[in-house]
């Protein structure tokens, strides 16, 4: 276990995510850059949030094994969602290729990203032991 | 004390920030998620930014003592307003919860927060010391 | 060395910036705080995208040099442009000040920015050895 949770008793407690985290023991810190809904040839996988979400996150999945690193690694979840878009469509989309793994998440919505076609960016902190 | 804060002689200083940290001897990386203007039952305290700041960031102290820290162990503060919102609202507020601990900080105007009536979200990163 | 970039092979590849980073060996965390188009005396550079890029990543190296790092120590860079600027005024002029060093990176599109003739703020994280 390297990612300890933070729960005060004075913060409203959600299933979704945690109010913070704590890094435990010796290790070192992945950083995962911004994801897009875009595959291994660069390729927009769909112009819905659902879809672009599902491939941000299979994305950030895939980086963080590269690292040896997986969900219950993660710090911090940060979700830029752009404006117009509906919030609970790329929650639920979440909750398929991420499963239930609470971390510290922030969620903003943005005037928009790198590419207008874009409708989702997500990065990520995580820890990771140190190699053996 | 854990966070030493860079200034460089070629930079503006200003006595509200730090140009940049850098955490100091053995510990560890604290999370805090983006807190908002929500009390532990969930509810809104207000519809205006200085409640809405004030309660944020008293959130953000919950979390770091949770974790044994407090705001000299804060290496980052991030703080996203909703546009159309008076920046100089959320700094008088700050003064008043979080006092005089100058950090790292960005600001950014975004075009709205996971649920339309907030309009203020802060996170930080802070480092501790390792458990005794 | 102290940054290993990560780059899965079911990821679309980019000259300009790698998928994830993870940091390597003993050392510390370095936090660039938010910077903008403004020179030593708080005065702003100019009006346009790309002088104001190219002075917020002057004052990025400043902070890194100022904590012993330069960009090779980069585990994150976030751009954050104003809304109704063309990004790739902000490209070419990063590859004049801060060479070829890619790094993870999340680009936004935001609303705006702490002071309303900004058009860009640069934060980032870097990982610096320990003190000899």
């Amino acid at each position: 276990m390297t990612i300890i949770h933070l729960q005060p008793e004075s913060l409203a407690r959600s299933p979704a995510f945690s109010a913070g985290t704590i890094t435990q023991g010796a290790g070192r810190l992945l950083v995962v850059g911004g994801q897009n809904g875009v595959d291994a040839s660069g390729a927009l996988v769909g112009h819905d949030l659902a879809s672009q979400t599902r491939q941000a996150l299979r994305n950030v999945l895939a980086v963080l094994a590269e690292g040896g690193a997986s969900q219950k690694d993660v710090a911090k979840l940060t979700i830029y969602l752009v404006a117009g878009q509906d919030p609970r469509e790329a929650y639920g989309a979440s909750a398929e290729v991420w499963g239930r793994f609470p971390t510290a998440i922030t969620v903003l919505i943005v005037a928009g990203l790198a590419n207008p076609a874009f409708l989702v960016e997500i990065d990520a902190l995580a820890h990771v032991g140190d190699p053996a």
